[in-house]
């Protein structure tokens, strides 16, 4: 397997289910009121849409910052991959049952699953690039020993902060799906930092 | 990020959104007509069919026009992209709606929501392009000042333009559609005189 | 424009529309017979899938050849490119009436619509291999001329037989689908006897 | 036709039916019990995702082993892949079926509508490497012969397997869907263990 053929592979998957999840943004079949009415009311969907779109979009790019220290590929990192897309070609699922139900007697259930698919990906995150770094020896071997450690510290908190918004979940659908909008505004204001001290 | 990967990227996004279209093209399962009477009534369909599948390969083509002037892209550079495919992604939402409901009293709302998502569309793109030729210095150093303002030029006009049959869209759904087909024929022509101008 | 990125985007076009066709390929929800007799009654539709398959196949390959003539690439022959994808991406929905109607009254109309579907994608193809080879003199300057005779050749008879199988769907529309299925078997081994023959 | 448009074309293929997996996992419309219960009673639809998906990964990854082998592609190898690339797209089809019916009295048809699926695939894929390796001598020259003979012998097993699997689908649909997910977890491990010797 060569990095190049993993990168269009995981690029397809990607971008595949950032697009497809268009689909599940809808009005019912049967109006019961005018369409600027139901447009108004389905502002969750929108909220959901995006930010499920900008959280596929900055992992995307996480991706691309690990693969770009490598210096070659193996099979248990491939595999670590095809986890890691499994669960964001899920994401798709949680992010329609969020939009739907958020605001009723069931958001808790849409808000913890959504929170546990963005754990499970944070945990194959932390996987693929501690086996990269550490367990598989794949890094680049001029790569920074500093860039390596901050890519390490810049992935840590991800795993607990998702949990966290998850358990809030519990409680609120409302506050959890906000948490979730504002972890991902965050990564988006800190890797466009971050990424234009490196380049 | 390289250049190289953002556009495999974006390539897979504007490919998707285009292809997506085809799913909201059907007739109703429960036919209460002939098929062929069925067919001959999609034809609102058909219209937004290739209008958004046009325009969503117009602004490929210019995405390219835009990503070839560059020398490299940084990290608030691809978050306007995503941003930008953001938009892109939704287009299938706004053009079902359109199709459905433009010959019905909800038109107008319909109308104005892909009003609203097109002059999203052309705000990012001048996001992105601005971004690139003057906020964050990425072009080629030797990239031809009268290319890169004719490229600003031919922007400008996108947000006003939409925003304008974006607005009709609240007197007359059916003028709207018109003219965001005609704004597409106007841009594949122009754009096709442009471009073989200066390849 | 560079021929990489559109074909970039033409492959993505062709895989989508391709693998799109499954998700119309299904059994009613409300099952009232087993399953066993469910899918054996679902051969239309594995026809259909089979048939639209391997068509969008043949002409991914056929696309690659006309590229591979060409030493770069305009504005022009990227619209018309654009109308030609704009097919390919069509073809799920003639294949989705075709699988459901063929075998009943509406099944003259949906036939016809396939073939129109392939008319118009015929169309589009030899306008891409005209213009690219006569009227854009895109092609390489050491391309062998017998080889581009040799394509414009092959490319010729694509619109009529289209013409034909879509206009025996009017009396016909078994006659029809069984004629989509051999145009492309007859495709298949024709240009694998041509492919191997060049290359 | 160069191997480069064909791994293109194959990538994306394998991308989008895996992506497109999540589309069939869902709750029904009209909720008769609390989320929490539904979400959890979905388990044979995750399963379900979750063998699928490995399923197209870990063909992928053995797709990509087989061309690195080779250094060329002719037209028969590349309509074997078409036809390898159909049984992949077909996927989703089963797995949706085997989703819903594991647990019915329609449970035996699904799995064996899978097991044919994944036996006409791993008969394609038998093709493609045997075609490639042996008929078409599509090698590189300096292939090492037991590489070679070593994926000759890693495929051979795949159709018995799979078929034995789907024979078990006559009597158990459980247990025939318990082995297809033993199979791919026998060949991620397998399949990790034999490429981390290989680079």
């Amino acid at each position: 397997m060569t990095r190049a053929r993993l990168e269009t592979f995981a690029d397809g998957v990607f971008a595949i289910a950032a697009t497809l999840l268009i689909i599940d943004v809808g009005v019912p079949s049967q109006l019961d009121e005018p369409l600027t009415t139901a447009l108004l009311h389905l502002w969750p969907q929108y909220f959901a849409y995006v930010v499920s779109f900008a959280t596929i979009g900055v992992m995307w790019v996480n991706h691309h910052r690990v693969m770009r220290q490598l210096e070659r590929v193996d099979e248990p990192f491939v595999f670590l991959n095809i986890g890691l897309l499994l669960c964001i070609a899920f994401v798709p699922f949680p992010t329609r049952l969020l939009a739907e139900f958020v605001r009723t007697d069931d958001g808790n259930a849409a808000a913890v699953l959504y929170g546990i698919t963005m754990t499970a990906t944070a945990v194959f995150f932390g996987s693929v690039w501690l086996y990269a770094a550490y367990g598989g020896r794949l890094l680049h071997p001029d790569a920074d020993p500093k860039m390596v450690s901050g890519i390490t510290r810049s992935y840590a908190p991800g795993v607990p902060i998702y949990a966290t918004a998850m358990l809030v979940g519990f409680v609120s659908a409302e506050a959890s799906a906000l948490l979730y909008g504002l972890i991902i505004l965050f990564y988006m204001v800190s890797s466009a930092a971050f990424g234009s001290d490196q380049e």
